[in-house]
C-alpha cells in the first residue's frame, strides 16, 4: 500500500519536531501503523530556515493554504499555532476533504465546535492529542480508556510555565517576579508571559477536557480563569505548614446542575501524587466512577513530546482514514447527536474549600469576629494556623482553611471580613481542593 | 442499529464489576459507542448465585462453551480466570467468529501467542485492557498512545498485593510474614499468596507489557521472576537511609541484543514520583525517545476498576466490530508479519545497579577486600553506609550501593565476597533502578 501522503503547515519547534521523528522512527512507526506515513510537503515563510530543517526531503513552500487544497495531500498536520492562518488552513482542509492533526489548544478552545461540525459534516477527522498536556495521551485515555465511566472531574496541571514557576517559588523562597524573570532568562517563560501565567494556555486546554469528559461543547468563553500573578510566598509557606502544595490547576467538575470550569491556584494536600508534580511536568487526575482515581503523568510541552502526540494521532487516522466514520472515535468523545446541554456555572455556583489568610489587629475578639461571619454564612471550618507575633508587634496573620462551601457564599462572607475593623489588610483567599 | 450482543464467561467479582457497569453507565456508554452494548447471556456454574447478581435482565446458562458457541452473540467477555475451561471458551469463541474481550493475564501470557494468532486467521479482535493495572489504560497507552516512540523501557508496579504488603511493611517496620498474615485477615492475600508474593502475576502483566512495547512474542516462560518472600525489614530501613524504596517492579527494557524481561524487588530513588507510589495502587512508568517518561497511576484490581477496562474494551470493539480488519490495532501493537525476533537475555545479561548487604568481622581490612573483590570484576561503588557496631560488638553491616554492571559480573563478585573470611553470613543483594 502507498504511504499515506502527509503535509505539514508550520516547521518551527513542534514542526520540526514531528519532522524528526517520524524520520528517525520510520520502520518503527511503519511496523506498527501498517502503512507508510510521508511528509510530503511543509510550509513556512521563511523557505532557506525550514530547508536547514528537513533538508531536500521535504517538498517546501511558502502558502500553508497551498498545503491545505493540495489534492495530493490525505493528512494536514497543524503546527503554526494561533487563530488566524491556522484556523483559515485548517478549516480549508477539512473543506478539502482532508483529515487533520493538530496540536493548537487555542484554536480548538475557541473554533473547536465549527471546527467539529465541518469535519463530522465532510466526514474527516480532527484529531488533537498533542492539544492538551503534550506527549501524555490524556485525549486517548479520555475519549477511549474510561469510555465506561461516567466521569465526575478531571484535575490537572497542564501548562508546564506556572508549575516550574511554582515550583522555584516553594524550594528557594522567592517572589513570584523574581522567579518569573528567571524563568524567561532560562526560556521557560515567553517574553510575554501573559497567556500562561495568567492561566489562559490552562483554560484552553481544560476546557478541551472538559467537552470530552462530560460530553458538552467546548465552551472556553465561559471558563472562569485566574492566573498566579498575584500568588505570594508567603501563601506557598502557610500552604506546606498545613500539610499542602500550591499548583495552577485547570479543574472541571460534573454537578448535578451543571459543570464546573476553572482554573486557579489550588492548594493540594502534599500527599497526592500530583503535588509532587514538580518543575515543567504536567500532570491529569481523572476520576471516574467506576475506575476511582487515575492519573496520568508526563512532558507537557518541548518539540518530541509534542511530536510524540501529533505522530501517535497520524498513526490513528491512518489506520481509519479509509474506514467509514461510523467506526471512528467521535471528535467530542461522545456521538455529536448526542452531546448534553449541561450548562458551565458561574463560579459562584462552584463548591470548593478555602485557603483564608487574614491580617488582623492582635487583640481579644478577633477571632471570634471572624469566625461568627463565616458561621453566619454556613461555612464550617477545617483548620487553622495563626502567627506568633513579634514582640511589640501589634498584628498577626490568621490562616483558615474552610471545608466546601458554594463560592458565592464565601465571597459574600469575605465582604463582610473585609469591613471588620481588625482586618487591617485586604484577605487573601486561595481555592483547596482534596481531589479525593 | 440493534444493540451489540455480548456473552460473559463468569460471574465471579470480575464478572459482576461488567454487568453493574454496563448496566448503571448503559446511557453513557451508548452516547460514546453510539450504539447500544446489550449483555443478555451470562455463564456461571452455581445458577443461583448468579441469579442473585444480575436479577432477570441476563439469560443464564452454566456451560461457558454454550456461550461462546452461541450464535446471538458477537462478543464473548471472558471472565472465568486461569488457563483451562477459560483457555478453550476464548479459542471456541475465537473459532466461532467471536470478538473477545478478557481480563486474564495468566492466559495471555501464558497462551497469547496462540490466542492472537487464531483470532488474526478469523479476523476477530481479542481485547485485553484490563488484563495489566487494572483500570489503568496502560495497554491503550503502550499500543495507540505512544506509537510514534521507540519505547526503551516499561517498568511498573502491577500487583497491588505485594505493594500493600511493602507499604504496610515500610509504615509499620514490620517483618514480611507479619504483614502477610494480616493482608489475608483483612482479604487484600489470598488464602494461597504464592501467586501474588512470588512475582508471578506480576510476570505475567510485564510479559504483555513487553510484547506490546517492543513488538516481540508474547514470553513470560522468558522472564526472570523474583517475588518479595525474602525481602527483610531491615533492607527497607536501609535503602530508606539511602534515600530509597523498595517496589515490586516489573521491568522490560529493549538493549541492542536483547529484551530485559525481569520481575523483582527493586531500589527505587525516593524522589521518583512511583516511589510514592503505595498500598494497592498500581502504576507503570513508560519511557519512549520522543515523549521522554510517562506514568500512569491507578487502581490495579477490584471489580469497579477491572469493569472499568473490560467495558473501554466493549466500546472499542463495538465500534470497530464490522470494520476491515485492517482498520484495527494489531492485538500486539505490531503488525503480525512484523514482530521482531530480539531474544529474551538470560537474566546474567542484565544490567542494573546493587544494593548488597555484608555482614561482617568488625575488623581491620574487611573493606578493603570487598571493594577489591568489586574493582577485580569491573563493579565501581556508587555509595555506601556502615551501622556503627554497638559497645563490645564484633560484627556490623556494610550496605553498598553500586552503578549499573552486567548482572554476570556481579554475581560472579558475590560468590567471591561470600568466600571471604570476614563475611560473616550470606549476602542480601537486591537491584536498584534510577528509572530515568
Amino acid at each position: 500500500m502507498k504511504p499515506i501522503q502527509i503535509g505539514l503547515l508550520g516547521l518551527g519547534t513542534v514542526g520540526s519536531g514531528v519532522f524528526h521523528v517520524l524520520t528517525r522512527n520510520q520502520a518503527e512507526i511503519q511496523r506498527r501503523a501498517g502503512r507508510g506515513i510521508a511528509l510530503t510537503v511543509a510550509a513556512r515563510r521563511d523557505l532557506a530556515a525550514a530547508r536547514a530543517i528537513v533538508g531536500d526531503a521535504v517538498r517546501l513552500v511558502t502558502d500553508p493554504m497551498a498545503v491545505a487544497r493540495d489534492p495530493a495531500i490525505e493528512i494536514v498536520v497543524e503546527c503554526i499555532g494561533g487563530t488566524g492562518i491556522a484556523r483559515d488552513a485548517v478549516m480549508a482542509a477539512i473543506d478539502s476533504g482532508k483529515h487533520v492533526v493538530t496540536a493548537n489548544k487555542a484554536l480548538l478552545a475557541l473554533h473547536g465546535n465549527e471546527i467539529f461540525a465541518a469535519a463530522h459534516a465532510k466526514g474527516v477527522m480532527v484529531a488533537f492529542e498533542a492539544a492538551v498536556a503534550g506527549g501524555i495521551p490524556i485525549i486517548k485515555a479520555l475519549r477511549e480508556g474510561l469510555t465506561a465511566n461516567r466521569i465526575e472531574w478531571v484535575a490537572g496541571i497542564v501548562n508546564g510555565t506556572t508549575n516550574f514557576i511554582l515550583t522555584e517559588m516553594r524550594e528557594k523562597g522567592l517572589p513570584f517576579a523574581t522567579v518569573l524573570a528567571e524563568a524567561q532568562r532560562l526560556g521557560y517563560a515567553e517574553a510575554d508571559p501573559a497567556f500562561d501565567i495568567d492561566g489562559i494556555d490552562a483554560g484552553h486546554k481544560t476546557a478541551i477536557m472538559s467537552a470530552i469528559a462530560f460530553g458538552v461543547p467546548v465552551q472556553f468563553d465561559r471558563a472562569h480563569v485566574e492566573g498566579i500573578r498575584q500568588l505570594e510566598a508567603i501563601d506557598i509557606r502557610y500552604a506546606e505548614k498545613l500539610g499542602y502544595r500550591i499548583k495552577l490547576l485547570g479543574i472541571t467538575r460534573r454537578r448535578p446542575d451543571g459543570i464546573e470550569l476553572r482554573v486557579h491556584p489550588t492548594l493540594v494536600p502534599m500527599k497526592r501524587l500530583i503535588a509532587s508534580v514538580e518543575g515543567a511536568m504536567n500532570a491529569v487526575l481523572v476520576q471516574g466512577d467506576a475506575v476511582g482515581t487515575t492519573l496520568y503523568y508526563g512532558k507537557g510541552a518541548g518539540a518530541e513530546p509534542t511530536a510524540s502526540a501529533v505522530v501517535a494521532d497520524l498513526v490513528d487516522v491512518t489506520r481509519l482514514a479509509t474506514a467509514d466514520p461510523d467506526h471512528r472515535v467521535p471528535h467530542l468523545a461522545f456521538q455529536p447527536g448526542a452531546l448534553s446541554d449541561l450548562p458551565v456555572l458561574p463560579i459562584a455556583e462552584a463548591r470548593t474549600a478555602f485557603y483564608l489568610r487574614l491580617a488582623v489587629a492582635d487583640e481579644a475578639g478577633v477571632l471570634a469576629a471572624i469566625t461568627g461571619v463565616l458561621a453566619q454564612h454556613g461555612i464550617s471550618i477545617d483548620g487553622m494556623l495563626q502567627r506568633e507575633s513579634a514582640e511589640g508587634e501589634r498584628q498577626t496573620d490568621i490562616v483558615i482553611l474552610t471545608h466546601v462551601t458554594r463560592e458565592g457564599a464565601m465571597r459574600a462572607a469575605m465582604t463582610e471580613l473585609q469591613a471588620l475593623p481588625t482586618v487591617v489588610a485586604p484577605i487573601v483567599s486561595l481555592r483547596k481542593e482534596e481531589l479525593a
